[in-house]
C-alpha cells in the first residue's frame, strides 16, 4: 500500500509507476515525475535516495538519459521508487519533503517524455491491415505478399509528435477526389484518428551496421504509451504510391504523457498472436511478448458535449510483437537510439466495433457512426475531440492504466 | 585573394568557404570551421571578430544554433569570415593567431554537421522516376499519376545518416528472389548508391500546424551537401508495398563533411526545370533556385585500386527545386527544425552515363558497367570504394567545390 491515495479505479497504483516529464506554475522547469494515484513524484527532488549513477538521469528535462541506462538501471530504480512510496517509508515520515516532492497531477503541464530521435511506425494489426486491404484492393488481395513474412512498417516524422493536449490543425492539401482526373488542393475532408501504441526504444545507442537480435530485444523496450496517429485519408491516397504516407503523417502525432515500465505489464502477458506461416528465424521468439491491454477511442463533438465511444479495441490484436519489431527495424544495421519511438500500427480487432480508424468504422465513409446527442461521423470534422484511453486488469481488482491520449481538430487555417 | 594559399582547382576558394565540424587528435574537441584551399579556419578560435549574437553558435560543437539564427546571422558570418581571409586582415597580421587558428585539413577528422532531428528524402528527379517506372511498370506507366503534382517525398531514418568516409556494411535482408515463391533471407545481393545531394535547414523551429510558403523557404535553406543513400535494391523490392522503403534504406546513408552555403552558389544559378503542367499556387515561385553543380560518381574495387567514373550527372536536372520541396512537405502543418536534412533523391540526367545509381547504369543488372583494371560492375561488390564529387565552375575560373562524400562496402556480417 502506498500512503499516496490512490482512488478506486486510478490509472496509477503502485504497481504501475509510469515515468513522464512535467513543469508546474510555480516550477516552470521540465523535471521527471512518476505518476501515483493523483499526484506526481518529483524524482528531481528526492534524488538522493537513488543511487549515484542514476542520479544526472533522474534530474534531467527529459527521459532520455533514464532510457539510456539500460534495463537493470530501470529496475533499480523502480525498486527504490516504490519503497520510497510504500507507507512506513523515510518520504513518508517527511511531510517537509512530501510537500516538495508530491504534486498534483491537476496542477502539473505535461511534457513531451523524451527527445525523440526517430519515430517509427508500423503495421501490424493484422485486422486493420486486412480492413484497409479488401477496402482498396479487393479481399482476394488484401494482405501484400510480405505482410506475413515481416512486420512492415515505415518512419514517420519525429519532429510532428506531439504530447497528449496539443490541438491539431486539419491540414491543406492534394487530393485525387475522382480518379484519372486532375488532383485537387483544399483542406483535408477525409481526417481520421488511428488508435496505436508505441514504446520507447531504452539501452544505449547500437553502431550503424549491428544489428539487435529478437533475443536482445526485450532489453530495449523501456515502456509504453498510448498513440493517435492522424491521418489525412484523402491526401494519403493521393500522395502514398510508390514511397509511402508523408504529408498525410505529418500533421501531428499525439502521445499520452505517461509512460508504462514493462515491468508493470507483466502481469497481463498474453500468448503471442499465432503466426503462420512460421516467420524466419531471426524473427523468431517464444518468450511472451503480448498483452492484454483494452483500449477505447472517444469522440466528442463540441457542438454537444457529448463523449461516445467509438471503438473498443486490445494490444494483444497485434500479429507482430514489439520484439520482432525489434529485430526486423535492425535487422540491415540500423542503429537505434535512447528515446527512439516505435509504434504498433492502427490496433483494429475482429469486430467491427474494434476498429481503429474511422476509415475502417464508417468503412471508407458509408457508414456513418452514430455519436450520442442525435450526431453521426464518417471521419472527424472540426472541433471534435478524440480521447484514447488503454488499461490493463484482473479480476482481483489490480488495474495498470496508461491515462489518455487527447487531441482537439482545429479547422484547417485559410491559405492567404 | 585570401593570405591562406588556395591551390589551383581547389574545392574551397575564399567565395566558396562551406561549414564543417572537425576535431584534431590534439584537440578532439569538435568544432565549428570553415574550409579554404586545403586549411579549415576554426571559427572557435577567431570567435571574438565575430559578433556577441553569434558567438555561442560558432563556439558549438554541431551547427544547429548556426543554422537556427536565420540568413541574415549567416550573411554576417560569412561576411566577416571572408574579411578574415583576406590579405592585409587582422588574422593575416596575426601569425599566432593563425597558428591556432588554421588547421590543416589533412589533420582534421571530419564529423557529422549537424543534430538531424529529421531527414526526408525525396524522389525529384525526372528521368530517375522515368527510368525506374520504366524497369518496374513499363513505359506507359512510367510516372506515377502523381508524380508531377507534388514532389514525392518520403521520411528517412535520421540516426544512420554518417558522415563521408563512414564504412557501410552490406545488409542482411528478406528478398523476393522468384516472383509468388517464398521469401529468401540473406545478404543483399543487389546493393547501389545513389547519387544525390541534400540541403540541412535553417532558421528557427516552426510550429506544428503552420506552413513555410514556398516564398518564404530560401530563408530556410543553410547550404547543400553531397549524398549517397545507399540501397539494397532486393529488400527495397520485396518490402516497399504499401509502406515504402524502410530496412532498404536505413542501413546508411552517407554525406559530404561541408555545407556548402546557398550565397557560393549564387553564381550558378540556373533556369528552374520547365514544368508542366503548372503546379498549384502553393508551389509556384518565379525565383530561380536550381543550380549548376556537376556531379560525378567513381567506383573502385579494392583488388584493382583502379577508380572508374560510371556517372557524371548534374542537380539541374531536378524537376522540383528545394523551395517547392520545403513548401510541400510543411503543406499540411510539418514543422521543421534547424538541422532537418532534406535530399533530393537519385540525380539523374538524360544520358544514359548520367544516371545515378547502378540499378539505372546496369539497366537492372542486364547490362554490366565496365570499370578500369578489367573488372565490371551490375551492382556494388564488397570492399568496393564509391565516391561522389560535386562542383561548380564558370568559364573563367571560378570553382566552388563539394568536396567528396565517401564510403567502402564492407561485406555483411553472417547471422550466429
Amino acid at each position: 500500500m502506498s500512503f499516496v491515495a490512490v482512488p478506486q479505479g486510478s490509472d496509477f497504483p503502485i504497481e504501475n509507476l509510469p515515468y513522464g516529464v512535467f513543469s508546474t506554475a510555480g516550477n516552470p522547469k521540465a523535471r521527471v515525475g512518476v505518476a501515483i494515484g493523483e499526484q506526481i513524484l518529483d524524482l528531481s527532488a528526492v534524488v538522493s535516495f537513488y543511487p549515484e549513477s542514476v542520479r544526472n538521469a533522474l534530474q534531467a528535462t527529459v527521459l532520455n538519459d533514464l532510457m539510456s541506462l539500460g534495463c537493470d538501471a530501470w529496475a533499480e530504480v523502480r525498486r527504490i521508487t516504490k519503497e520510497l512510496l510504500l507507507e512506513g517509508s523515510a518520504l513518508h515520515k517527511d511531510a517537509a519533503l512530501q510537500a516538495r516532492a508530491l504534486v498534483p497531477q491537476a496542477d502539473a503541464k505535461m511534457h513531451l517524455p523524451a527527445n525523440i530521435g526517430d519515430y517509427t511506425d508500423f503495421y501490424s494489426s493484422i485486422h486493420h491491415a486486412t480492413n484497409v486491404g479488401v477496402m482498396f484492393r479487393g479481399k482476394e488481395n488484401a494482405l501484400m505478399p510480405n505482410w506475413k513474412h515481416l512486420p512492415v512498417g515505415y518512419h514517420g516524422r519525429a519532429s510532428s509528435v506531439v504530447v497528449s493536449g496539443t490541438p491539431i490543425r486539419r491540414p491543406y492539401g492534394q487530393t485525387l477526389p475522382v480518379d484519372g482526373a486532375d488532383p485537387a488542393f483544399g483542406p483535408c475532408r477525409l481526417f481520421d484518428f488511428e488508435l496505436e501504441m508505441a514504446f520507447f526504444v531504452g539501452g544505449p545507442p547500437t553502431v550503424l551496421g549491428e544489428r539487435v537480435s529478437v533475443g536482445d530485444a526485450a532489453k530495449r523496450v523501456f515502456g509504453f504509451v498510448l498513440m493517435n496517429d492522424w491521418s489525412a485519408r484523402d491526401i494519403q491516397k493521393w500522395e502514398y504510391v510508390p514511397l509511402g504516407p508523408f504529408t498525410a503523417k505529418n500533421l501531428g502525432t499525439s502521445i499520452s504523457p505517461w509512460i508504462v515500465p514493462v515491468a508493470a505489464l507483466e502481469p497481463f502477458l498474453v500468448d503471442n498472436f499465432p503466426q503462420d506461416p512460421a516467420p524466419f528465424p531471426y524473427l523468431k521468439h517464444e518468450q511472451k511478448f503480448n498483452f492484454d491491454i483494452k483500449l477505447e477511442v472517444d469522440i466528442k463533438p463540441k457542438a454537444t458535449g457529448v463523449a461516445t465511444t467509438v471503438c473498443r479495441s486490445n494490444y494483444r490484436n497485434l500479429y507482430w510483437t514489439a520484439l520482432q519489431q525489434i529485430a526486423h527495424h535492425t535487422v540491415t544495421g540500423c542503429n537505434l537510439n535512447p528515446g527512439d519511438l516505435m509504434a504498433s500500427g492502427t490496433i483494429s480487432g475482429d469486430a467491427s466495433d474494434s476498429f481503429g480508424s474511422m476509415l475502417e468504422l464508417s468503412w471508407k465513409g458509408t457508414k456513418p457512426v452514430p455519436l450520442g446527442g442525435g450526431e453521426s461521423r464518417k471521419f472527424l470534422q472540426d472541433n471534435d475531440e478524440v480521447v484514447i484511453r488503454g488499461h490493463c486488469s484482473t479480476e482481483d481488482g489490480l488495474r495498470i492504466g496508461f491515462g489518455s491520449c487527447v487531441g482537439v481538430v482545429l479547422p484547417a487555417t485559410p491559405f492567404e
